[in-house]
């Protein structure tokens, strides 16, 4: 039977969605939970591969399994053993030929950035802290600009390779929430820390130290090195995946 | 000059806001930081003494420095010495007779409860998780029956030896937030373990155990051995200290 599991996690004490050679991941977890249920290794796919520190509302992760095992039951069994920072929110049993990762249409990511003169405790572990001014209106001009789809080149890590640096954008928005700046964007898929990239670009923007049309012109260049640093990995989570037709 | 400090903290990986033999409270970071400012020992009194594991959004804290400084430059040269999970919101200048323990005339509580099937990982630390059915309607009805002047006496924390158990509650109200329900308390003053004794009543009642009447009884009783079960540290926090004139 294939599963498809819906999950949440605390990705500060991570290294990360993918199994590493030391470290825990989410991946490995899962990995070891289901060793124990199904008393051989499983494979588990997951839909995004999150960095080390980044958060899930909403990750998405297929697997096989041989043995019968009600979705409710699943759940609650690999609740069991994760730890309180990773929780299955959701199980299903699914068509065979489902897979979280190559299935996947339209992901959701978001950034948070605390915009207040000092950090609250409670947000530490959840959000970028920019202290000075942030014009969120300039933010949200910028943010627009990456709807529609484009070579996201400018904005991919140095060493990755992917076969295409072309992503197909569906929003891309900036919003106010008090002294919380968050920025929400999905599309069919992302380069490997793009969207931290782009959140980096997006605050120099609203510091004022770029124009809101550079972003424009950051995409026509197709250069990594012309773009803003890349945000701290604790302000990004993965929020939804969706699949199937939209 | 007399200092007023507002100050926000996670307490989950302290033993407390007090000073204690050994492990780290808030007072003791605080402590160690203004002798480092003052060139010798410097006593800080807390409004409120949380227990380990209990959060502030607002609790406030007085002490006297004789070196000069501006309020603004206090609180960045505290955030600076201090953790991330401790936060100086505001320093302000206030009169010398001015005492955060003994002048304070209302304290907020809240108290956090996580009321669904699998527990976000991003509460885990700042709330109680009930998974089965919560009637809030009904905690909300044992909830109002506190306000007023009342012998608290049923639920003090067996141990403390307080002047009088008597104590004024302005208001006490349960409210539901999609999966969280949330009770809140404010009051002249509470006994030791008071609001954590009150929550594990109410939820007592909202799991239909006791009936919302049971309430004015335990009130009337003064055992705290007929109350319900003191509720995890995680879920409180103290919300505001107010001071003067109500």
């Amino acid at each position: 039977m294939t599963f498809k599991i819906t999950l949440a996690y605390d990705g500060t004490d991570f290294v990360g969605w993918q199994r590493q050679a030391s470290g825990v991941s989410i991946q490995g977890l899962l990995e070891d939970a289901l060793r124990g249920l199904e008393g051989r290794d499983v494979a588990v796919a997951g839909a995004g591969r999150t960095d080390a520190g980044v958060h899930a509302l909403g990750q998405v992760a297929s697997f096989r399994l041989e043995r019968l095992i009600e979705p409710a039951a699943l759940r609650r069994a690999l609740n069991a053993q994760l730890p309180f920072a990773v929780r299955v929110l959701e199980a299903e049993a699914v068509a065979p030929e489902f897979h979280a990762r190559f299935g996947a249409r339209r992901k959701t990511y978001r950034y948070r950035i605390c915009n207040a003169l000092v950090m609250s405790p409670f947000e530490r572990r959840y959000a970028w802290h920019i202290f000075g001014p942030l014009d969120a209106e300039a933010m949200q001009h910028a943010a627009r600009r990456l709807e529609g789809t484009h070579d996201f080149a400018s904005f991919r890590t140095t060493g990755g390779t992917p076969r295409t640096t072309r992503r197909t954008i569906f929003s891309s928005e900036v919003r106010r929430e008090a002294s919380m700046v968050i920025y929400e964007i999905a599309g069919d898929g992302f380069l490997r820390h793009m969207v931290r990239a782009i959140a980096g670009t997006l605050v120099e923007i609203g510091r004022g130290r770029r124009s809101p049309r550079a972003m424009a012109d950051l995409l026509m260049a197709g250069d990594r090195s012309k773009a803003g640093a890349t945000a701290p990995a604790e302000g990004l989570f993965l929020v939804a995946v969706e699949y199937g037709d939209l």
